[in-house]
């Protein structure tokens, strides 16, 4: 079976990629998560071109396009997104031919979807690849990257990937990436919330709190949360809650990245109740002053006593 | 410190118990669950007297407690537990003095609580002893029991139970395992929920749900509901959903236990903000024709597509 | 047709009950809202014998109901009420043939049916009479009374609760009063909360609070929580809102009744999904500070601005 | 300080608009209410010039323009509306200067805003304008319009939209129409399954439905839902409630304004916790074969007798 013309074309000029070599790298956003991902790119031996709203060494996305065929882009949101790819000075305006650009955003898998579109017809190839992790995973090199994108691609955006992080999952076509990520964390704020509401129904009926996470860990409640990152103060050590919630994943992120899951759900009308819910919450929360803190500091929030 | 006298009666009277021997022991409750768990009693030695609302050998709790000093209770609601023990003809009309009484029934921690008094009364023991694990585990011998009760007397109660479990848990004072059953299975409902919502919007997103379970698994989503027991058709063998929902634990049992995870969230005045939508959805399932079927159908019943 | 011997029994003696006369009313309970009940009933004649945990003239229920053939109780919960009808020195230890006992208790209505069989027993007639309408409509004599009883008994209770409230209505069979109770308070507790919710997304939206009030009371969103208790501060005058949500009704009592509304859905499996999260919004609050606030101020709940 | 020229050319520009003559009148979306509404503004004779996606007259939206200065837009979708007015054949291809376009479509309150600065862009006037009521309204030209869009053109807005309405309400800046509205139905559909949850749970315990709503609409929990639409059949006539859900507002389109509201609340960060919820509970309505009753049938919905 044929390719497409035009797929081929760009595979064609995929192949006169920098690919091996260790020649310039674009990388656009430099904050919390993109600096220390970058600054394992250049351990690994690739000359960055960067760019940051604060920037320092070209002026735009378009001159980041200019001087690099490989692009990585890490923004807080899909209007950054939009902006760094489609704007004025976006990458668009001056990409080549065969780039590879690489978005690690977390964003609307419909964003993802369209950016791909216009890159595409740039001749270029765009890969969604959002990570998870937190801020100690990005600098240590371990994040996980979820891949969308042309399977040929792949092996390309994991030579790049695999330098900030340990393990690079191909998700299938575009945008698979952002929806694969957006599905975990989902779960991942449903059964935390879960997991502390459990906790503390179990204290408050009298139950031993390390007690109670064990017989959760030998049983069918057993989850990522109760077992590995277990809410409440004194069950685990080196977990936020052993350190009054500071670090960790802030409630602000997963209250984003539990908003992007609702407009998907809302989009393809997939009924998510408690994910509706989950959303809701951590939403009270970052109202109630617990936006920096640790996401699992929802059992914090569940606890205070009644005062009466 | 010395123990209270009547304790030290108690303790006494339990010496003079028939523990290690195979004297009879009663069994009052022969449903689903009690009949296969009396059965592997047997196939350890122990003769039965057997006490069930379609009687058999005996004719009333009270009857079986005159003959035998262990028994255990296995019925379906804290109604039926109360009149087994404190009814008209129940086990407390004539229970000797030292009996251990152990009830594996699931219900209302306050309820065991009540019966705990009225037992020590009569200078007996009793322990709340619910099970995990569902009919094939009861046949197989492979329940966990949860155990609430004096510490002095886990032992015994474990050379009982573990004639018809793999895992027997201490728990703590009376009341105990049933908390820790209502608080285990509280979170596994809302993970299996949040399991069915996340694969459902994943699918829909355009995933792979074999894919997407694979991530989930190796992501901070990892739950018992995605790893062992996936709720979609087609991801995993010998699971409910391999077999149309078929056998597995009932999502009417599962909305029974979740009713009185919310009673002891409202004594308690406990927020269970994603626990309480959990009944509600089991509820409504209920009402929808789900009753039978393995709780992990929710996802089907999440999953029927919307016709316009 | 025939009435049942036993209840031609109680009807003669209720005919020589002291109906339209002035004898003495029993009360029960002296608390923020019996204190101005009973007041209401002196001033319009009635010699009272009254009772309360601080008691002032006699030294027991049951000796309210040795002095009295008409009583009134007004208690906290369903414990409370249980305590005085049924407890060692309860009211039924020595009630009169005859007698009318009125509770105006908001409690589980299984427990009025429990306390009217009881009473039935003593050859008495037992009402339930909930109120609505909090602490100055006790002190105005101006509180609404939904009752449940024999149908033959309620221009007997009418002549006494008309002289505490304006509104007596008729709900059917003992514990339909307080079944009419919950259901109003779970729909008034949703609509509040929906009423905040609406405003405040309206507001963040860029809508004036006043007009749009305006709009919804003349639309189909109209409620008594948006035309008439108004949770907005500065869109009504003389309502808690206008007054930092002092007076009016307590945050927790909401919780209480809503409590009670989980516990009657439960019994009679009626899924009440929102009912439910209104119920868990308002266990939240209490542990929030906002215990004693009017139960309006989940507006103010809602409102706080997140701080990123 | 001044109002910029280009506002003041609009406003001259609008004087020369033939407001109070009978030219022809522009109209896009001919659907189940565009259609009734564009037939009464022909009755108070106003030619019209329309345009469908299933063309009659003229070819396209720009076509449109060309001929009416007065532009009225019902369309089913944000992205309809994106394209009538921004598409290939949009209206601002061919827009006159000072011309006036009114959308009375229901879409996203942001989307109005980005179409208002498009269209102010090209020298005319944007308002959004919102309908309540119904296709039976619609027919009847008893529409509700809520208004958004500059103060000065609210006067040529009410002048057509009063041929089809007989409420027009000016709410504020553009966007806010659309704002009103999503609160509005917001409020609607928590009220609506509030008023189902406790009626049905009234019904459950013992209570007859007529009363119970009697007893609701003269205490707190009354609301339009309770008193003009109840949703529990035989309580009144002449709504869909008492002819199988038939006709009145689709559960379908319900879900589509909940969407938007989650949408709203998403991107302010209001946090909607029975909004959300009720989101939901219209989305699994939808998957039930409810899309096409009316959303009262919530009640239906929630009714089913559990078969066990």
């Amino acid at each position: 079976m044929l390719s497409a013309p035009i797929e081929s074309n760009i595979l064609k000029s995929v192949c006169s990629r920098s690919m091996a070599s260790k020649t310039p790298v674009g990388f656009i956003g430099l904050g919390n998560m993109g600096n220390p991902m970058a600054k394992n790119l250049m351990k690994h031996g690739y000359p960055l071109i960067i760019y940051d709203v604060f920037p320092d060494v070209v002026s735009s996305p378009a001159d980041v396009a200019e001087k690099a065929d490989r692009i990585i882009t890490m923004l807080p949101t899909s209007i950054n997104a939009v902006e760094a790819y489609s704007g004025t000075n976006g990458i668009l305006k001056k990409v080549k031919k065969g780039s590879l650009l690489i978005d690690s955003s977390t964003i609307d898998p419909s964003v993802s979807k369209e950016l791909a579109k216009e890159v595409e017809k740039m001749g270029a190839v765009f890969m969604d690849a959002p990570v998870s992790g937190g801020v100690g995973a990005a600098r240590s090199g371990n994040l996980t990257f979820m891949v969308g994108g042309v399977e040929e691609e792949f092996a390309a955006a994991q030579e790049l990937l695999g330098c900030m992080g340990s393990n690079v999952v191909y998700c299938g076509a575009v945008g698979n990436g952002q929806a694969a990520k957006i599905c975990n964390n989902m779960l991942l704020a449903i059964s935390m919330i879960g997991t502390a509401e459990a906790m503390n129904l179990g204290i408050r009926l009298g139950l031993d709190p390390k007690l109670l996470a064990k017989i959760l860990n030998m049983s069918s409640g057993r989850c990522w949360s109760s077992d590995t990152y277990n809410p409440v103060p004194g069950v685990m050590d080196g977990v936020p809650s052993a350190n009054n919630y500071q670090g960790g994943f802030g409630t602000t992120l997963m209250a984003k990245d539990l908003g992007l899951a609702q407009d998907s759900a809302t989009s393809t009308k997939s009924p998510i109740l408690l994910g509706s819910l989950a959303h809701q919450i951590y939403r009270m929360m970052c109202a109630k002053g617990y936006s920096k803190k640790d996401f699992s500091s929802v059992f914090q929030f569940l606890r205070e006593e009644e005062n009466f």
